[in-house]
Order: structure tokens, then C-alpha cells, then sequence
């Protein structure tokens, strides 16, 4: 038998619908072997290889928790719990009992009309080109809907994807979903002085460049970073840029928190710098750009040619968008467009009316013994809580990493719930996440007082 | 080479992540045959091989069609054109500027709380089964989502998948995506004279039993059915069930017209049958519940041990949905629930609504030469346009089948779109769907009226 045929027949096999046409000659081996005991319906029904074992996801586990134990304070789930503004929120109140009965039902499939082109016009200045609001943009259920859709549509089986960690957990799940390879590089800090701040965790570049290949189909980027807060430089940018042109590599850059970065920091997006907007693909957010992530309404855009295989992807599995949403979501735009130089600007004053509460925070985890990392963006924050080690108890505490442990035992003692980052790393590098833990900090400022109050207490008590 | 071992190992390998553990042996081939000649970006980003061409859906095409020609009436896609109940759109606009805040913010992710309760007190006894809310139902993005979710969840490479003919057009792309094998059966009408009704339409009961075998994983259901109006009868689902419980199979029965049986008709649910519950999942959808299509939620329930695999895909694709959506539609449902044995209920006053409507559109196309087949549900009509040949020329028409020429031809002339049936049939089936025309009328008496007129003014200017 030879070999190399037999490997052709094997990579066109998998690349196929079940070798129906392609496996041909092995086509009786493959019928011969199926499925002799799938007589239980357990042994039946179970997940589809490409799902793994279908692990549970950090998120729901922590939001049952949440439910169930009722902390005193939920720095956890990164929204905020307090007010959408008022334009935005009183946009869905009128079009839900508008004149216009069609905006409750189906609109276009890709996008509605009023968003696609309010989104064009934001974006169209900010990358430098002009973006055809009909074959340029897609919106979706969510940036994670982007996510999948930009995933699934251009990742196919064996294709190889970078990934920086810590790392939002979905792109993991979804590269293996759709039959890829994620290869994963870390984020590290450079230094671990007390007063660190995301700038300072930086990636290797020469690990970098090592994991560009033939088989890279694309670099999953999150500017700015959850949950490290970084942002990425211009220099680190172009590092980034310069292999995915040469290796003819996809940018998915995840640009969520795009509005939270605290000056002097300022975002960059990637699709901006030479050579990049034909290869790049961008993810943005309603969610967090008007603080209503219950609208779960996002958005990609990029070149036509790398959109369509998006399209296809989000037209198979949800089709179309919200429709009041969405023209909600238009309006909203459309009005801080129109004041979008003005301080006003939700997208300039959100960034403002997050920075004393990050400080906030800060404060209270340095007084409290916790080393934590200042973010430059987004409203998460990833400290240190290794000093406090040996004024908690994780010995009867289950779970398999520390992190999980810490933040259990710390939100039983304190009343104050937060996320463990190892959620965020591949399964070798767990152990690179397990001496943190991610706080959340887009939250009341009277629940951010709590949480310093009950954090102190806690510690004053264990000093004593 | 053992013949055998190599099956396995395909077998393994095309279930598995590209073969990265499982191929071992076969890996240095695997290598040396992947991906020479990907250095062009076109050639290096094209869809993945499991969504095949990435075809156009008629959805978009004809919505295209009907933004760009702006027909005078469009009976084309399947949504109200006037408004959703008032009680509903209340809802939503009093959530988004309500007091709780947290109503604009993510919510749990298989399903808003106060929605999967709503959701178990409704379907519990209508199944007779007590539907535990938190582990046997799951609110997806649309109907849509959950066909995708249950299919996806289920379907793994080479699985079967009986799909009843014509059939709303994703589940042929969802089976493929999954890596499945779609294997068609048409409903075919029993007699041809110019009365007949949806209940005329049936399944060779010999063909369907020829269809289940040991690869069948699903069978997809719709009952009420789009676009016929069948409503299955107790006979017919008990054949069914009783196929699904021989050969082990998973009934997917997407039950989304429920509300929309004409009297005496009446909606059965396969779940209910006995030995049913524990092999079926049932999907719903508000926007047809409460005529707000664009409000895009839906649900799926079912026994835990299968509902679990589609909680795996959801929280891989869009992760959690809608929150002020799904309250709005919670508390819908807590009012009909409160009125649901009242002819008030809207579950009820739908289907008189929509009955003279429906009556009006069978008078309109009798009087001008098509041959409708009476629903029994829905809120569709597919009618017989052959009579009608001599009087249209639809040689100059680029389509390829006969009613995506008559659909645009007839609606240059007359102003009225409706849809073109064969996008519901498999590539060889096609011609089952060519003499045929869908026509949607949940419209405006108004616009109803005008679509009279205009077909009336057509036929009779052709027939002079």
C-alpha cells in the first residue's frame, strides 16, 4: 500500500463529509468498523468527538455559585451592575412599542441596515479605510458570536492558531471545535515588583516567532487584554503584523474593551498598521460599549473575502439579530457619533468613570496583601494573592487548582467573589495562572466600598 | 496492513482532533501531505470543508430581492407585518428603562431563570412529564439556534439523519456542518384535485421504514409543518415513534407553529407518546408564539441526558442570550399562562386571527388559476402554479428551477413576492418543489386585500 496516497485519502477524509464520495476506496473498512455497540442510548447520544469531553465552563460554574452562595459583593462576571445610559437603554423602550411594527420582527441576516452603516461610520476613520457597511461587517449574537463565526468559518481541521494567554476561555473550545490546533504562548510579567502594571507583562518574541509555521491559519489577539489589562504597544503590534504577513497568517483581534483604556494608554487597532486590514478580522462589542452585556450584540469586521466564510457560519447556526436590539444599538451609535469629539462621548466618559474605581480596588488589594497587576484598560483587575497564603485554609478545599481554591474559600470568608484565571490557560500552563485571581471592578461604587470594608475586616482578623 | 485496524483508525482520526493523539501511527504521512500550495490568501482562507460551498440560503437572496425591488406586497418570508400583542412589546420596553439595572446585563446562560420556570409550568403538562426548568430546557438564540444546538450536540461524522421533504432549509446545512449525512423522504400529496389540504400530504410508510437503520442518530420532525400546514396526525407519529424506539433514534421535533392548528386539527406532541420523552427534544420559539420574529428566542427541552449536549454547543457559540428579551417574553408567558384556558389566550386567538386571513389568500389564488393546498397550520400557503405557464414567460429567467423563475417573473408582474419552494428539497428531489409557490399570510388584511388585487388585475389583463 502506498503511503502517500493513503495519507492523501486520510487528510481529504477528514476534510470531508464523512467520506462519502472521498473515501471511495476505503469506504468498506469505514462501514465495517462502525458503531458495533452503540446500543445504549447513553453510549448513543454522547458529545460528538469534536467537543471533547464538553467541559464545564468557568462561567457557569462561578454564576451557579453565585446563585447559590449570594455573596455579599459579585466581583466576578465582568458587567456592571449598575445603570446602561439613559439614551441607549430609553432607545429599546421606545422601539419595542414604537409605530414601527416591523422592528420586532426579522431583519437582514448579516447585520441591520441602520447598524451596519452607523457601525461603518465609526470604524471607517479609526482603521483608515472605508468599510462597506453590507460586505464588511457582520453582526452578531455577542463578540462571542463574532468569535465563532470568525473561528469556525476559517479555522479547518489541523489548521494550527496562536494564542495568547491568558486567554478568554471561548477561543480554546472553538479552535477545537472546529478540528484546529491551538498553540498557545503566555503573557508573562517581566518584573514582580509591588506595583506592577500590564505594560510589564510582555510575550517572549523569540517563542513567538517559534510557533509561526506553514500550518498557522491564524493569531487570536485581545486588545485591550482581558483579564491582564494590557495594551498592546505599536511595537508589539507591528512584531505581530510582520509575521502574519509573512507567514500569511489571519489576525482575529478581540477589541472589546476598544473604549476602556486609561490614559496615557491608547488602543491601537491592528487592522490600522500596513498591510493589515486585508488579513485581519475585528471583533467589537455593544455589550461593553454601552455597559448592557444583556444585549449580547456584537460585531466583526474585516475584507470582504475573509467576511464571507463568517457569514456562512453565523447564517447556519442563528441567521439573523435581534432587530429592536440591534436598531436600539443604532441609535445609541448614532448619537454619540454625533458627539463623538465631545468629552461627552460615552466611549471617552466610560474610561473616566471607571478609573476611580479601578484605582479603588487597587487600594484595597495592596492594603489587604494582594499584589495586584494595574491595569492600563478594560475593568478587570489580575492580582497576586500568593502573601496571603498562609491566612487561608485551601486544605479541605477540592478543587484541583489553587485558584479555584483561593477564590472559593476567600468569597465563604470574606463574602467577596471573584474568578480564577486558570480558567484562561491551556492545561500545561495552568500553573502559570494559579497564583492569581481576576476582580472585576465595573461595579457600584458603594458595592466596591463593601468589598473593601470586608476584604480589610477579613484580614485584620487573620492578623490578629 | 490489517484492514481492520486501518478502518479503526480512520474512523478514530475523522472523530477526532486532527488526529494529534489518535493517528499516531500515521502521523508522518498525515504531515507530509498537508497543505503544499496554500501561499495565496484566497487558496489558504476558504471555507472549511464542512460547510461545503457555502451556498446561498433563499433567505437571502429574496430579502435582497424584496429590499431592492420593493415589491407592493411581500408574502415572501414568514413574519407579521402589523403588530405583536401589546402586553408583549409592553414588557420589553418597560424592562429596558425599568428599576432593576441587572436587566440589561448577562443573565444565566441555558436560560434566563424566570423564563425556564415560565417555560416548565407551560410545557409540563402539555407533555405530561414535570420538565425540570434548570436541566431539561435551554432558551437558545431563536429556534433556529436550537435546531443548530440539538443537531450539532448530537450529529457526530457519519451519523444519519432522516429530514421529512419539502423541510426548512438549515437543517440540510446543520446535518452537513455536523459532518452528518442528510437521508431524504417527501411528504407527497395523495390526490391532485383542486381541494385538497395539507392532511393530503403524506409519507410512504414503506420508504420511511427503509430509511432507519443502525447509522440513524435523528429523525427531524416539524410538525405543524412549513411550509405544507400538516398537522401529523396520531397514526402517522405513532409510526414514527415506534421506528425512533426500534432502531434507537432521536426524535428532533421542531414544533415551532404549535399555536397555529386550525379546528379541528390539533397539535400533537411527539414527546408525549409513550416511551417518547426519554428520545425526543422539542423546540419552540417566542417570535412565532408571540408574533415578535425579530425578538429572535427560542428553546429546546427535553430528558437531561440529551439536553446536556446542546447546553455544550450553546455555551461553545453564543454562550448565554438576551436578557430584557428573555424577561419580556417570561413575563408574556406568565400572562397567558394566568388566561391560558380563557379563548382570550393568545396561544388561542392566534389561530382565529389568522384563520380568515388564510381563507382570503386560498379565494385569491382559486379565482386566479393556482391550485393552494389548504394548511390545517402555520401561517404559510404552498400552491400549484402549472395552470398559470402559458400565461407567464419565464424564458428569459436565469434561474435553474422552474419556481425561483416563477416567484421573480411573478413578482416583476404583479408586485407580489413569495417564495420559492424548491429550497426546500435536496438537489434530487428538486423537482418535487418546482410547480410550487409559497405564499406566507400572517399580513395585513390591508396588504392581503392588495395582493388580491394585483393577482386578480394580472390574470385577468393576461387572460384578455
Amino acid at each position: 500500500m502506498n503511503f502517500n496516497k493513503l495519507g492523501q485519502s486520510l487528510c481529504t477524509a477528514a476534510r470531508s463529509q464523512c467520506g462519502v464520495v472521498e473515501l471511495k476506496h476505503l469506504n468498506h473498512v469505514f462501514k465495517n468498523t462502525s458503531r458495533a455497540s452503540s446500543n445504549t442510548m447513553a453510549e448513543k447520544f454522547k458529545l460528538p468527538a469534536r467537543y471533547g469531553a464538553g467541559e464545564k465552563s468557568v462561567w457557569v460554574e462561578y454564576i451557579q455559585l453565585a446563585a447559590e452562595y449570594k455573596p455579599a459583593v459579585n466581583l466576578g462576571q465582568g458587567f456592571p451592575d449598575y445603570h446602561a445610559p439613559e439614551h441607549v437603554t430609553k432607545a429599546l423602550s421606545e422601539i419595542a412599542t414604537g409605530d414601527n411594527a416591523l422592528l420586532n420582527q426579522y431583519t437582514r441576516g448579516f447585520g441591520h441596515p441602520r447598524l451596519v452603516q452607523s457601525l461603518s461610520k465609526l470604524y471607517s476613520p479609526l482603521v483608515g479605510q472605508k468599510i462597506d457597511p453590507f460586505n464588511e461587517i457582520l453582526v452578531t449574537y455577542g463578540a462571542y458570536e463574532a468569535l465563532y463565526s470568525a473561528i469556525l468559518g476559517h479555522v479547518d481541521r489541523c489548521d494550527e492558531v496562536i494564542v495568547i494567554e491568558p486567554f478568554f476561555d471561548c477561543y480554546d473550545f472553538m479552535i477545537k471545535a472546529a478540528g484546529g490546533v491551538p498553540r498557545f504562548i503566555a503573557l508573562n510579567p517581566k518584573k514582580t515588583s509591588d506595583t506592577i502594571t500590564s505594560a510589564d507583562w510582555v510575550l517572549n518574541e523569540e517563542e513567538l516567532k517559534g510557533l509561526f509555521n506553514e500550518r498557522t491559519k491564524m493569531i487570536i489577539l485581545n486588545t485591550p487584554h482581558n483579564p491582564i489589562g494590557k495594551v498592546f504597544t505599536k511595537q508589539e503590534l507591528e512584531l505581530i503584523a510582520d509575521l502574519c504577513k509573512q507567514y500569511n497568517v489571519l489576525c482575529l483581534s478581540d477589541e472589546v474593551y476598544e473604549w476602556m483604556a486609561y490614559e496615557p494608554a491608547q488602543h491601537i487597532r491592528i487592522a490600522s498598521l500596513p498591510g493589515m486590514w486585508e488579513r485581519t478580522i475585528t471583533v467589537g462589542s455593544a455589550g461593553k460599549a454601552f455597559s448592557v452585556t444583556g444585549w449580547k450584540t456584537g460585531w466583526a469586521y474585516g475584507p470582504a473575502a475573509l467576511m464571507k466564510n463568517l457569514q456562512v457560519v453565523h447564517q447556519n447556526c442563528v441567521y439573523t439579530c435581534c432587530t429592536p436590539i440591534q436598531e436600539a444599538i443604532a441609535r445609541s451609535m448614532e448619537f454619540e457619533l454625533a458627539r463623538f469629539d465631545s468629552p461627552d462621548c460615552y466611549f471617552r466618559a466610560l474610561a473616566r468613570e471607571l478609573m476611580p474605581k479601578r484605582d479603588l480596588l487597587i487600594e484595597t488589594l495592596r492594603e489587604n496583601g494582594f499584589k495586584p497587576t494595574v491595569p492600563e484598560s478594560g475593568y478587570f483587575i489580575v492580582a497576586d494573592w500568593t502573601k496571603l497564603a498562609n491566612k487561608i485554609d485551601l486544605s479541605q478545599e477540592p478543587d484541583k487548582y489553587k485558584d479555584y481554591k483561593f477564590t472559593k474559600k476567600f468569597a465563604k470568608e470574606t463574602g467577596v467573589l471573584a474568578i480564577p484565571p486558570t480558567a484562561f490557560y491551556s492545561e500545561p500552563h495552568k500553573h502559570l495562572g494559579e497564583d492569581f485571581v481576576r476582580f472585576c471592578f465595573i461595579k457600584k461604587d458603594e458595592n466596591l466600598c463593601l468589598a473593601k470594608k470586608l476584604i480589610t475586616e477579613w484580614n485584620s482578623k487573620k492578623s490578629n
